[in-house]
């Protein structure tokens, strides 16, 4: 076994000499340069909290697409959206959905619900201990709140229950404001758990997580229960405007929707639309979002509808969209400058932010799908999307 | 409806100039700076094939995680692995795990199958349609995969045929040599498609993706029959391991797994290990992967067992990590770079990095599942992972 | 097109004539004879509310295991099972896992939840109107339940909801004394809507079922939910009885309970456990169940421990049992026969009922698990199960 | 502890008189009588390899829907449909849809596929291992087919692997005949691995079973790759008959249908149609097939298009309908009688019994889903499901 090097760390590690530092670390240990790697506008001593170990940047090809309408309740009106992607084509296609539904009247938004949770399992001697600790959980609510409370400012709560064998799995769900709020809902379920462990000696065993939140996975739960915002985008298109702008129709978009339904409940996919990962990938790295959450936030249920006039009513609806305008990577270099170019950094922003990102999904759904209608997939792929070094 | 002002663009689109031009535009539409997302250390020249309306980068702060000692069939040794993010403890938590791996003598991994598809599906009349169709497939393959060869360097190919009502939906497979390859196979299957279509005249209508790729979005199928590489990483750790590195034990480690298997199982989650989705994320946005694949990379199978002995045997499966070491975002500066200190980048690397990516999912289930079971885990966040603008 | 000729009726259709009138019918046009099926022994006037077109019997085996010790809430003591099925090693192989079991102390059986659901889906014009709507239904409970009681003596109830594009899923939930329920809880919830859609003129389009009850169905939301009753069904075995009775040992039990486990997360299961369907369809048939409901009460949770000291905690969760012990086939000859052979025919006895259901499913599991480890599966089958004609 | 006190044996343990002494002995032993369940017209000597502790048969009662009209490959023409249920409104349902689709022309019916399984899973070392056992399987497949044909007259035969950690997962897939054919690919894939242990010895171990075949459970991978026949049962209707026969008519039925879709997609349930397990459990215990396979049959998908004629083309595909006519329950005395009055009793008629079956289900599916649109549902349950004792 070899002697093991660690990475080398310095007392104010947070500093473009550290990093360097690092960076000739690498060079030496692995013989490779990371010259754009250290190239990077930023003081490196904003970065706490975001990354140990810092040695520079990934810098990821950022383009715009828009102008993109929305009708939400907290966005209203043009946006243009910035999106951090390496795959050709991706853009241009967001973008070509977009004048799409400009041309209709822009994407109507809707956020459903919106809670974020941890979730502890609880073991008892048997499953009337499980039960029975249910019923305590149920009548303690209240105080169980107040201590949740008292290590932050998230809002409403409530807690879920689901038993199996000598287990109970719960669900402690939070508001968490302008933040994605994991971190704050782990605090606050930590502490919570103290106290119950406390108040309740029956517990056999207790672990913070029993795989009923599904933080960086995707789940049915999830999908049912909402991790996130739950938001819904909607449209109505006219069948003229599939013909002119899509090279494409109303009813040929719904024939394919109905074989994608049948062919997505068959192949168990989490999602029966397009490609939602897409778009919401390439916002969340240009805004500063936990990618990871991409594994959650792509599931999503298409719905569409084929009107006696020809309109195509349609609609996306992400049930787990893990977003924050607060806190993690939003407070970046670029990153706060794309929030800001949305009008979505800061407080009281994450509505607003949800909703864009919703309307961008929906117009990035309606292009793919039309492109694979019309047949033009691979050949827009072919004309964007080959990059050979 | 307001007038749609277009994002603006050059004949020459891809200039420090046009760039300048876009965020100029910005500025005045929106009142954004970009100053930042202007900040950038490479000719934009190398982008067709990456991104439209390109306005400059998101750059996203990079950390190393390592060594990382791999007993791979392609990478074998110490690696120094490069995680862009913006999530506090992600590097450290990785970091953690690759120490614990390392005393216990390295990740072991294996790659079990490699394919990417597309997923034409065809209708007929009626099922006996679809029936007869699928023979004639199978009797017309060596002529089908010519056609698809004749578009493509990919390699070995077959199909998959699943049936429901007068529709057959197919999976068209292909080794896809060093490039993550979904625009390749979608080449080559288009033209299969054309080739069949005149050769079928009994197809009554024909889609070229029914659900069954699932491309961006997890399922099942994927799960069940790989899509990208399916990758296992395994390790063995003593007992005294736990104890030293990671306050915790086997034992407790292997009783947190057994709640958590339940819970994803009664969840339906499409991972029953803890958070897979972090370190791939991570490694794709910094190695130029299309992180939208994340979407369906995050899937997993973690296995584990408690041995006599007190040895901790515990695996990952990941049945769908779509990576590529050419093509796509690999070749662009940072994301080169990460890719050479690998030693990764280009020709024949593809098998090495996706061992790579396995055996770091590893070291970071095993770093968070101690966490949750030690109760450092809420801490350890609270340490590193607050940061307030 | 042939000339229909219908299945011929009386105006007395319950009688031994009409039947027998019947069978002559079948014998003209198809020439089989019914003589088997025409010999019965209860006077079919009983069965209006049971069957149309009656014609005579299906005459099933019927055998007895047992006895089965169950320290239950509602059921304590022996039992002696009645199953009726055709498939030989059935009834042998639960008598086995019962004697098991009686010789480890009996089966503790827990009820944790009871709920039979109608699940009726609004339309709106957009979202918006479904969330609105879904805050007007909380508001307006009191109400609403008040309109639904008015139709049954159902007892609690709530209104579950999932919202996806501009559609309101809900699941009406009451509890439903002795009978399964599924018609109280229709004719409730049909009684509820017709006075919601009086009250809230905005709903656009509203159908009594949305696939979210999934009555005949299993799905994950009555896996999580409950559907009928959620029953545990416990039990801790020593190392030696595994040894001395099924050739077997608590180890190699729960091996194979790993790989069971692991194989049926990967392949999609509804059940990780062995083969619960074969007990409770053998149950249902005999004691007057709704069998079609096999299709959601085959769904189950098995979870295992390996105690230090070689014990063996092994328990199974059904989560959608849906019995009743009024109502329906409870009422006929055999069948309220075998379910006072249970001491659990009529009133106040469908808990007792359904814990017996469950200790009756441990064992089985035990036995087949145990038969499958010890490699004597095929060999019994092979004693037991083949029946030539 | 009670002492346990078996059900009594005696030496010729298939008689009347071996039957009765039960009925006594569980008389005394829990003072139920057993009057009806001892009524039953055929001689107990047949039943070896059906039932074990004989004691009597449960007499459900029995009910003909039809004429049904099939245009199937294997079955065609009218047939009148035996059904055994105590389930109010079941016959007089399917009975309905049966009379609609005689007006349309019949039922369409298409075997598309057809293989039993049984799934042994094999642990190795490592994940290599398992790979390599994989390689060599499919090299010495010939030799393993020989091994298992020895022991049955099944026919073809292929072996599908999925691998996941240490473990090779495998499906041994056979044709059976006319028996549903549980018992013969066990004995058959017994035989094949004790074969394969013999030449094989990396293999660390090895069970029967991995929940890879999912005998009596429903699951992704049976949906997917078929378990028994994979049927699909297509119709064209024309709105003028949903007017008249169902008061229903074909554009409302349409939107239904995607409101259930939907539904059953966000549920998680494994049939997006409406209750086939009622005809399919019905006709099982009418003609003595297992019936706990209910729980994998009822799966199914349901694809359904509103014509621009106003037509409504259905269909019901079921992927896992595990039929016999041959072994099993159905060479009992009413069991057979069913068989014969739909001439599918014995040899070479399993295919037809199939698409019988597939049918049956098509027309219940229509029933159903015209009453809930046409809410005529709950008021058809009230007429004609209201038994009480």
């Amino acid at each position: 076994m070899p002697t093991r090097v660690s990475v080398p760390r310095q007392s104010d590690d947070y500093t473009r000499d550290a990093a360097s530092a690092r960076r000739d670390f690498l060079k030496q240990q692995a013989g490779a340069s990371l010259e754009h790697v250290g190239s990077y506008s930023f003081d490196p001593s904003v970065l706490p909290g975001n990354i140990e170990h810092f040695t520079g940047v990934a810098q990821v090809p950022l383009g715009i697409a828009g102008p993109l309408l929305v009708n939400g309740e907290h966005a209203q009106g043009e946006f243009y959206v910035p999106m951090a992607t390496a795959e050709g084509t991706l853009v241009a296609s967001y973008n070509r959905g977009m004048k799409l539904l400009h041309e209709a009247g822009g994407v109507k938004t809707t956020i459903m619900a919106d809670r974020m949770q941890r979730a502890p399992a609880f073991l008892f001697e048997d499953a009337r201990g499980a039960r029975d600790f249910g019923e305590w959980l149920d009548e303690h609510f209240d105080e169980i709140r107040e201590v949740a409370e008292s290590t932050t400012k998230s809002g409403r709560q409530d807690i879920e229950q689901y038993s199996a064998s000598r287990i109970l799995y719960t669900r402690f769900n939070y508001t968490t404001g302008d933040a994605a709020g994991q971190n704050m809902t782990g605090k606050a379920t930590q502490a919570a758990c103290h106290w119950i462990l406390e108040q309740y000696p029956a517990i056999d065993r207790f672990f913070l997580e029993g795989n009923f939140a599904t933080d960086k996975k995707s789940s049915q739960i999830n999908m049912l229960r909402t991790r996130g915002k739950r938001v819904v985008a909607e449209a109505i298109i006219p069948d003229a405007l599939f013909q002119k702008i899509m090279h494409s129709s109303s009813e040929l978009m719904y024939r394919a929707r109905q074989v994608s339904n049948l062919g997505g409940f068959m192949s168990g996919v989490n999602n029966n639309g397009a490609h939602s990962a897409n778009g919401i990938t390439a916002m969340f790295i240009a805004t500063g979002q936990d990618v990871a959450n991409v594994a959650e936030s792509s599931a999503a249920f298409t719905y569409a509808e084929l009107r006696e006039n020809g309109d195509y009513y349609y609609s996306v609806t992400i049930p787990s969209l893990i977003v924050g305008t607060y806190g993690g990577g939003t407070g970046l270099a670029t990153q706060r400058e794309c929030l800001e170019l949305l009008g979505c950094y800061g407080k009281d922003k994450v509505r607003k932010f949800a909703e864009i990102v919703a309307a961008t999904v929906l117009c990035g759904e309606l292009s793919l799908g039309s492109a694979i209608v019309a047949e033009e997939w691979v050949d827009a792929h072919d004309a964007y999307g080959r990059n050979r070094p």
